[in-house]
């Protein structure tokens, strides 16, 4: 087969082939065996600068880019957006241009608008990249690749899978990420569950079956993706109180006996304990949520080495 | 000699045997000829991750760290705890099981609550390494051992010693740990003076003998730790003012006199000029508050290097 | 021609000769050859240790530091002033001690205050080296340096050069330093532009034309350095409005033309578009400002190797 034409940036996983992703997928694989040594590190992105551009506040994922990107022996900046000349009204462009200028190579973006990593993108000098790492409610294509990475590594076949999506889908990047990704693989079945006033408009476009009770949705899935409550959801008003959601759409062992005996439960983290899922869930046997996170720096570094040309 | 059991994690010196002490010391010896030398780096540490999680803010301590997990080639992720999950709900044990799903070795953690590290030493994966950088007022096992190195290059026999501590003994975790130390050792005679206040109930327990007047304390001493006078006490009405503590509690050059003419006088920084130290005796000849801190380095790396199996 | 002596430290360039001037950014020339290849790592400070001891933020000028030092193999400690002992009444020079102690070998200090890089290197420890990345109103060496070298790269001989500098002169450490080398280097007519209350008075010492129109002061000029306009000048009365100050001391292209046709324009960033600046000019072809932000890595690796004695 032939190899799919060259990514350029990570914005997105809407518009990438089965191909594409099989192919990054493939690459993550192979560097999970190294990133599993004791000695874990890789020459491929010595010499190579890789910044951290997080507009939004997110220690976690800063921390497993930053860890991928040292992985593969590249100098990584932590780039302060709140102490920096961006907040001293300098336009992002500027910014962009200057650490350009300075010979940066990749640029982890996390921003809390729609567009931002595309509009950087857009902009970026030849041979720079840009990675979303998380825009607005847009995608968070990085977490939508280890969710694949990770479903793969327990199932064999997307078409033959029925993989439920619960939580408040309306608001969060993950799911859509997850979701172009499933669809771009060929998930047999795609379900999703939540609040009625957490679900997307455009769900029949986005190929899902919409369901209004957790339980119907549950019924013989391979695979169960829990989604984080975000707090200020329930300051808008959209949820009542954390024990309503836990208590309509919140996993628990009983819940979960209604999918098959050996469907896996995911969450992007972090975790609310006691509200969309259960400690027994958590920190049960088909729990992969800690795989989840490790596989992550495998298809960080994927990402990074691929998008400059080094695998 | 056989050489003592293997240490699992660093917590306390409350449990060590002097065997497993000089056996640090020694390590942290051999080492310090590295840290001395121009090009100061060891590849003892090349391809595992040190975090840093301090809940309580202390640059200092975390440089040190930084500084000597570095040298031994590990990479350095500081965790910016005020930024993270951990800020936003995520358990303790959550964050833990993240970063170590994240392949992160070896974690340095400072907290304000007593018996933070021990409880993630209790749930750490195995070959998952916590070294105590300071909880509450229960240890700070690394200084500790860092005044012992410092003793033992300037002091032969600890059976010999007469060894002063002044301050505020019931609130300091260093005291408690050179205290462990030194018993540990085989110290001669162990002296604590301070205010009434500021005095734990267990010191005949812990073989320290009570002075309540700094002179008698100081009497024929080999080696003085003034404890850093924590401002916050003056705000409980435990000491009038710094003044007051200074006239009461402060080492000045004529006070030093009543010593051994060859004392050392130590302190684990940062001093309060004029406070509990007098200029004349921080800059003076007798003080090796600086060869503390250089110390510190070496016995860091021996720390990190001995707990991750490497020396 | 013989070599110049050694620089041991970095604070002015108002004491540097000709020669020493030259010599630096020759060897940044050097230098950037290997900062443009793509793997841009030297090993000339491998095992050293460097510290940005940022007391004002600045994201951009610490992050050219790092990158300059990483990209000579240093480690790299970023010194959280905020969080810090001396923001706990630690004195300063307790704070350069601690690190001498922990075997730091190259302090890069920003400070609010005059003379506190002077003041550390006063009393720095044998072979510890301060650079100053900008204090007060008083100096920014390494931003003169790279403007030098900018200048260097695109005109052949200083004396022939009419430069003019373009803002608040008084307050500016870029325009003093900047004008400290270009008199070393005896360029041939320097001038100075700006609102009166914005001049300084020692013009003449400094061997500077003022000019109280800009199209007067741009008429002929080889290079034109426009100054940042510092929002807090107006809180205190020197200046009307951003719109004001645009009319009266803004570059735009029709005044640029008055330049001679192969001028350059330079400004030491970050830039405040349609201020001090308008967009054809900041982002036209006789715009440098890119250029002087990539130099600035090669500049400071020079520096700092060379003050280390690896160059």
């Amino acid at each position: 087969m032939a190899k799919p034409p060259p990514l350029r940036h990570l914005i997105t996983l809407a518009d990438l082939s089965a191909e594409q992703i099989i192919d990054l997928l493939d690459t993550a694989e192979s560097l999970r065996a190294t990133a599993l040594r004791p000695v874990n590190k890789l020459p491929l992105l010595r010499g190579r600068t890789v910044v951290n551009l997080f507009f939004e506040p997110s220690t976690r994922t800063r921390t497993s880019f930053e860890l991928a990107a040292k992985r593969l022996s590249a100098d990584v900046i932590n780039f302060d957006v709140a102490h920096s000349s961006t907040s001293k009204g300098e336009t992002l462009l500027d910014t962009l241009r200057n650490l350009e200028a300075m010979r940066c190579d990749l640029f982890v973006v996390r921003h809390q608008q729609n567009g931002t990593p595309a509009y950087l993108a857009e902009h970026a000098a030849p041979g720079v990249v840009i990675v979303n790492a998380g825009d607005g409610n847009h995608a968070h294509p990085t977490q939508g690749l280890l969710d694949m990475f990770t479903i793969r590594r327990h199932k064999a076949d997307f078409s033959q899978l029925t993989i439920t999506i619960v939580g408040d889908i309306l608001h969060s990047r993950v799911a859509r990420s997850d979701i172009h990704a499933l669809r771009a693989l060929g998930v047999g079945e795609l379900r999703i569950a939540g609040p009625a006033s957490l679900l997307p408009e455009d769900a029949a476009e986005l190929g899902c079956r919409i369901y209004h009770r957790i339980e119907d949705a549950l019924a013989n899935s391979d695979v169960i993706i829990m989604l984080r409550l975000q707090k200020e959801r329930m300051q808008h008003g959209l949820i009542a109180s954390d024990q309503d959601y836990a208590r309509c759409w919140g996993l628990d062992r009983q819940r979960l006996q209604l999918a098959r005996a050996d469907a896996i439960v995911m969450h992007p983290g972090p975790i609310n304990r006691g509200v969309e899922i259960s400690d027994e869930v958590a920190d049960g046997a088909q729990s992969v949520i800690l795989q989840q996170v490790s596989n992550g720096i495998a298809v960080r570094m994927a990402v990074m080495a691929k998008l400059l040309g080094q695998v």
